[in-house]
């Protein structure tokens, strides 16, 4: 067995589904929960996810040997703030938040020289629905997880986390904090924001009714991600913002590139772009 | 059995997959082939999904109770026009284009009275593959066909397509010709629009490996769509132009809403926006 006690603090769909993971594969004696909803903490006992939760955070971490965040990212530092009375010199604090430069720059400025034991961590794996009911034990199954370890991490600290995903079936890679924020900016937080506006555009259109009741597959899988966990989101994009406005910007000179081809009825341009795009998405095989 | 004899011009995903639909359902004897591709008609042969093919679209459409254009939409007028010479005063001619303002123009231009004959149609179903490989026989169970019957139509030509969709197992819908542009345009031109520009935007980054290596499911889902075929697209984006820029602006606008609220660190707005949104689009109650 991995650990005794893991805290988690957020048992959401993603620090729900690593306690469910941890505990099918038998990791974990004890996993306490702590969040702002009591009645999702009482579903995730009657659920199974979690062994116990309390309001009184001291009490959570208490033995803990690993500490996982998994709220929004706004959350982060207040949260440290309040669990910094609590905690030892050993214990290894993790989190699962979409970006990382703001939560690294919360941990130094809180933890000061117990920085060392924060391993910035990302599972790249969700769906768009929220809470612990949403979590599943399957969810990092072949997924990967991204840390982002600080050069005062200890190899071991590292390896631990490392060892915490790769239970759940998840293949974890390292990354350098600014780089992962770019790289997640375009892959991630992009969509999200151009999914949100699409919906948002259509939703105010007077054939409102219509245009949704006659949306196929393509739609339906285009959107999925704009019911994604509002908080959650509006804290990403916030927290990446640089990285986010400048390919907002980038994204629409794309956009208006295909606009003017579509303008000027320039056919063989339009054919050799979407081709291109074709070619790049296909090669990306998925399933 | 409904028919003796269809002929369908385009033996693709969609033209392929109504033959097979109707091949299943045992409602029809004969189905014949016309397409600019051979190599792909004597595939649909051997795959079965078409009894035979002729490059002399005169042997193709003789003796066809109903015609179907399922080729992109700049084929249309061409191929009507070859065709004009062969058909007599009883044949049925329908299509399954995404945009029908075009295709009901060429029509009535090339067909003069026989332009009671026509029906536009367009069947809401199809993946991102292209191809007679990529067609089945359920593309159209329990998907809308929407019909846009012209004030020229007769009441038994418009039962008789009707039928032919409601065989596959679709549920036929009538509008007009320019709310279903307008309607199309919304929910499904514009989102191929954005996913086809997010590939092109992502696919220039320096970062291009690990941008699309470290993506995830929403990303997957996001970009199916530009995957589709791009002559297709390209024909559907330029025939539907007015309805499409008008939205691809007010999409921007909305885009720039949100980035303003980002920019200006808008965190309630934000959520709030999300909040609608998500609600929006859990109400869509797809699956």
């Amino acid at each position: 067995m991995l650990f005794n006690k893991i805290a988690i603090i957020g048992v959401g769909l993603i620090g729900g589904s690593l306690a469910r993971a941890l505990k099918a594969k038998d990791q974990c004696n004890i996993i306490s929960g702590f969040g702002r909803n009591q009645d999702n903490l009482q579903k995730a006992v009657d659920l199974g996810v979690i062994d116990d939760y309390s309001d009184d955070i001291n009490t959570v971490v208490q033995d803990a040997e690993v500490i996982v965040f998994a709220t929004p990212l706004f959350t982060f530092r207040p949260l440290l703030e309040l669990l910094l009375p609590c905690i030892n010199d050993d214990v290894i604090i993790t989190d699962a938040g979409s970006e990382k430069g703001s939560v690294v720059k919360a941990a130094r400025e809180v933890l000061g020289k117990n920085i060392t034991n924060f391993i910035p961590g990302h599972p790249i794996a969700g769906t768009e629905k929220s809470g612990v009911e949403a979590s599943f034990k399957e969810l990092y199954q072949d997924h990967l997880v991204i840390l982002t370890p600080l050069p005062e991490n200890s190899d071991q600290n590292i390896s631990i986390i490392t060892q915490m995903w790769e239970t759940c079936g998840a293949n974890v890679v390292n990354l350098e904090v600014d780089y992962h924020d770019k790289v997640l900016a375009a892959t991630s937080h992009l969509p999200h924001v151009l999914a949100y506006a699409l919906i948002d555009c259509l939703a105010n259109m007077e054939e409102q009714g219509d245009v949704f009741k006659f949306s196929a597959g393509g739609f339906r899988d285009f959107t999925r991600i704009a019911a994604s966990n509002s908080e959650m989101w509006a804290d990403i994009c916030l927290s990446n913002k640089t990285n986010l406005l400048e390919l907002l910007n980038l994204y629409t000179n794309h956009l208006t590139k295909i606009k003017k081809l579509i303008d000027s009825d320039e056919r063989a341009e339009l054919i050799e772009l979407f081709s291109r795009v074709k070619t790049t998405r296909e090669k990306l095989n998925y399933n």
